[in-house]
């Protein structure tokens, strides 16, 4: 079986629309990140970053953690032979564009969230900064799908993983420059449209009002 | 034959070691990111993020780019079968670490690294809150290496891909608290022994060096 230690995030949403998209089996264990739950020793154990989210699927009574969001989809994408080719230049097409999630899109998005929305100081050089990345990051996104409707060939975990996060930096950019980047909307569009997509959103939604009430 | 597209930094060293330790045949192609070669429309084509480093394989007459050093890691591990299980467990242990460099320890050392050193500003709260996460992510690593050699079982891309940030993380804490991370400075030790870790040093030093005059 397999547990998903997660929360309503863009980190936390990944695995879940990637689970859905794979049909598996598995158990949504809500990690309440405003009560600190991801720095108890428990989680720990599980994920010594204390971050969500982490999966542990156990395998002949032996269980197995995989941490960091990228990790769990190459996981799942390499147990189930599922939106990750198996090799060949699609496969490292595919690889190129989810890390590039991983060390640009998400850590530069979170920091411009932070400065804009969460500090408790508004500092104009921080902000600037991050905002400034963070349209030139999405800007490479939106030259890459022009003219293709995904980003690495067919379907992939490279625009499963930049789903949530394309989504609220566009959202947040409402009345920037956002409206110039119409293929990356378009694609918002596109891979929410999926059964999948709405499924993991929805699902997500329901188990933290179950945990939080 | 395979060309990188690299420059002296902590990211783009990382495939120079992959490379040495595989001992694969290769073209190092020096991008100078002080005059801004990163941003041409030649290296844009390859990687169109514009950021070192990139990686160019000729197959058959065919150029396949790959981009983002993480990518690359796992790429050059591929090829070879070197440095990342195929299967199993220990095959995503490596990849979880692998991921934990490439969205915690590169993005947080970074911009500590730019408040701290970099910005046409000293702004107290920015460098506190990267200096603070910079160390805590650290401390998660030298907490891993109580005990072990190496951070995923046996040498591995997960290794490689922290070396050249942790070695630099480490410098900069000098009159900080880093002499609590012993484990760690004693793993950055055990890796830069390696005489492939030597050899990507020099030759990149005699790169940038043949490059710039």
């Amino acid at each position: 079986m397999i547990d998903l230690y997660t929360w309503q995030t863009p980190n936390g949403e990944k695995p879940v629309v990637m689970l859905e998209e794979c049909g598996l089996d598995y158990r949504l264990q809500m990690i309440d990140l405003s009560s600190g739950e991801q720095k108890t020793p428990e989680f720990l154990a599980i994920n010594p970053n204390g971050k969500i989210p982490a999966l542990v699927e156990t395998i002949g009574g032996v269980p197995h953690a995989v941490f960091e969001s990228g990790a769990i989809l190459v996981y799942l994408a390499e147990k189930t032979g599922k939106f990750l080719p198996a090799s060949g230049p699609a496969r490292y097409d595919t690889l190129s564009w989810t890390f590039f999630q991983v060390g640009g899109i998400g850590p530069m998005l979170g920091q411009w969230h932070h400065f804009d929305a969460a500090a408790p100081e508004k500092i104009p050089y921080a902000i600037e900064r991050y905002r400034k990345e963070s349209l030139r990051l999405l800007g490479v996104l939106d030259d890459r799908l022009k003219g293709r409707d995904f980003l690495a060939g067919d379907y992939s975990i490279a625009d499963i993983i930049h789903f949530g996060w394309v989504r609220a930096g566009l959202s947040g950019l409402k009345n920037d420059s956002a409206a110039e980047l119409t293929s990356l909307a378009a694609w918002v569009e596109r891979v929410g449209s999926r059964p999948a997509a709405k499924r993991a959103i929805e699902k997500l939604d329901q188990a933290k009002r179950a945990k939080t009430g």
